[in-house]
């Protein structure tokens, strides 16, 4: 049995918006779960990000579970690996799931586009596997997980590709049917029209899951009220990440000493604090002390 | 011939005091070098805190050395991995220098504290190994280079461990007669006054380089006036991070969407740019037009 | 629940020998299975071997983990990781135990020697910590396990120190005490006299295991007899490799062609077997057929 | 500099045939040094089989290469990595050869075949990229290398696919226009004779590379004499340690000892001085004894 699995299926069973933080690294995983988060999506962007390389399949399957395996160390939600194309054919889908689940991830999502795929929000074209590929690739996940609670999601990326409403309920229906216990619809326009149309057509009982980066406005409540089952906020803990490190640098250069931002950044407490030193304090105690009594 | 270790090297050797940044993973140092740091600290502090372990020779020298590749592949600056007290003994310090190098890492520096070690401002006792142990273990590692350019940093916690000025003095001495590239003075000191002092008294050639975390208030002007080569802002960026995490996950569960910080952190823009999405266009039309001309 | 780990404890409650393979790849490990062992020894000889590293923690609990996680993922026979000394502290046995479970392994053994330590058989001499350094050791990793069934083995190296029976059966009973789940008793001596008079002087519940590498003369009839629960063949398959490897490359130098040895090697069918292809092939039937029928 | 890529790109200059093994370890690595190769193939069907997973793109780049450092680090001769497909397209391609070059692999060899890819001898259908792509693959590898010394091998799977000798040709020609640094030309015939038209029909300077595992008849004098510049004995080693490790595995369960096999297989001894233990030693004496007499 996969624990943090079970906890995750619960969630997606259960009433009410589940609210998920993308991550890039242990620190912004425990960071979303002191904050009342519901899970973690380790992300392909945030992961690529840290490493500076393209959102383009550059990293391999084993630099991300890697990524995803020190997120999920690193605090008590559940983890949903973005796992992009599935790295491959359906050969590569299944060994992903033997390796993520084993690894105790809860779960992972792999969407329809080729691989190597193009991050959603590249301008260049984007270009999708066939429904029966994909359908194929969902299949061979489900064969391949070894504890009954562990999630298959599958991502459509029809309405990123342009190819329609239509097209995008097609394959999500295509890819519920054959088993994903969830479907992730991704849309890159700046107002929620398109998601909130391909959510009030959808008409099946597997959950719904949506990523609103472009579309900020829409509100956790209006997403409930939609009838949506999760929401992840993506890539926003990256950005800022990207912002402050910008700022504290140019202070750094620009004042030739830090005593201007030592109050604006956090102390090197709270940063023994996130990494467990007063555990491991703690657990000497345990060791040693118990030897004394015994 | 190993160019990041000449770059870092002539940097030492030339005039001027060098600027160092700690980063904690590729992004961070990629901006460092965008805001014009001289290079990059692994900082064996932020390399933990992103995995949400203690700085306490926890992650192996394998995580910490993938950690030390990527920010050197993120950025064309020279990377100096901080290598704690060289996992274990001389053998592992034979083994680390080996694998570092050859992984084009530009220098590393090791501290004369016992392994496991504990992170410098742990309140907890510091232990140092004797003078004669570490002068082993910096011989093997000069005799382990396989380039003259790479650099071997020696640090050292005797005014950590609270041993005096004199011990302090005795030991960066031998080490610096044992072959060691540049002396790491650190100091807690909520004031510059007890490095201040090492400083003054030191008179041999042995580039010194200092870690001015626990007193902010001194100046790079100030380090370069008194003679110190180079200073390591060590965990600035890290500690911004964690701030900048912690007020976006807070906003997002208050304000139930992300619209009201969009235009507080960076844009999905910046970070393709930070990834290399430009350089990957750009070589799409190298790799298909000269096929066309050819 | 960690399903291996209750096939090994298993195991090791009930009648007969527990025959143990040292493994130290994929490949060997599936082949310890097909000839009907009931467990992998992922061993620190082998795994350091096949990297050409000394068995002194020149290897790092990241390499020995990811190579345990090779083996365990090539067969379905529970597989013990030699931890060696365990990295370091307490702080180190309790990151390893929650690594290697966390990755499904079975169970871990840690031996009562200094980090860095040095192989057994190794002449230089052997050092070992206090029992009252090492009990804390096998209580923080009792205390780290998340699941009751993962296995914490204590090997005492008193025999291997010549420190003489009594000290041998101190510590074996201290850890016992303070919960190994068994207890591994290690001699270099050539003939099996230590090792009997070691296993008739134990009076308690705690199962033995052996490693019957330096006096091979005993026999697993005889193990079983004197009431040693498990016996591991820690090095023959890695010495029968290199031994097999040295041939083959004779041969092809001196020949000059393969043809000589062609019948004498595995067939690139056996690799394609051992390797899993027959069973792609069948998955690629159940992956697109299904589509076909439904 | 990358002193291996020099090494290998004068051989492949020089006189005489280039005797390349097929290793799948460090431990088959040294071995092939020890007994005169010039090169080694890090084979992915070898480090495939002892992963146990089929060689058809189920291990990611990252651990393809992590075995390749392993080989590297293991001995002095320079590394020959099988790169498969490329593992995706152009920038794949491009940020393989980044991490294969700055790891001092000596040089790799990407073939003509879609990703992911089967094992050339496998029944399937195997399908490859058009010329237009892989001249594509081959020109950013060219333009990614850091260093001139840096070999790219271009593999032509024409005739394993059965595409027939033009098409061959065509595909070997325009690989080398667009600068491979050599051609491996790979059949599965049972007789050279296919190999040998191909080779007789070559015209360009760039040279030739063969892998005779299924026409094994032919001789390294053969070879020389029609002008073939390098052969690899890519699996030999492979095979022969799948049926050592069958046999001592058998001898052990069914004599219930190991004694009968003790003089059959390496011993402890011959394990470390692969290992590189007399060289441990020595260094302890230069660490320590130094310092006695300065």
């Amino acid at each position: 049995m996969n624990i943090k699995s079970r906890i995750l299926r619960s969630a997606l069973e259960n009433e009410g918006l589940v609210k998920i933080a993308g991550a890039h690294d242990g620190l912004s995983a425990k960071l979303a779960e002191k904050h009342g988060f519901d899970a973690i999506w380790a992300s392909g962007l945030g992961i690529s990000t840290v490493q500076t390389v393209p959102d383009a399949s550059i990293l391999t399957m084993t630099d991300f579970l890697n990524s995803a395996i020190i997120m999920n160390e690193s605090c008590n939600l559940p983890v949903i690996a973005d796992c992009d194309s599935g790295y491959g054919n359906i050969h590569n889908v299944t060994r992903l799931v033997k390796k993520y689940e084993s690894a105790g991830i809860a779960g992972v999502c792999i969407e329809d586009k080729v691989y190597p795929k193009l991050n959603s929000f590249d301008d260049r074209q984007q270009l999708l596997v066939s429904i029966e590929e994909f359908c194929a690739k969902i299949r061979v996940a489900k064969l391949a997980q070894q504890t009954k609670e562990f999630v298959v999601i599958a991502r459509v990326e029809a309405l990123i590709a342009k190819l329609g409403q239509e097209e995008a309920y097609n394959r999500a229906k295509a890819y519920a049917n054959v088993g994903a216990d969830a479907i992730l619809i991704h849309s890159k326009e700046k107002t929620p029209d398109e998601i909130i149309e391909f959510i009030n057509n959808w008409d099946i009982q597997t959950p719904l899951v949506v990523v609103p980066t472009k579309y900020p406005s829409i509100t956790m409540e209006q997403l409930e009220d939609l009838g949506v089952k999760a929401s992840i906020y993506a890539n926003q803990a990256l950005r800022a990440t990207y912002r402050a490190i910008e700022d504290v640098f140019e202070s750094i250069m620009k004042n030739k000493t830090t005593i201007q931002i030592e109050n604006e950044i956090a102390s090197v407490e709270d940063i023994f604090d996130i990494q467990g030193v007063p555990e491991m304090k703690q657990l000497e105690e345990k060791a040693y002390c118990k030897l004394l009594d015994s």
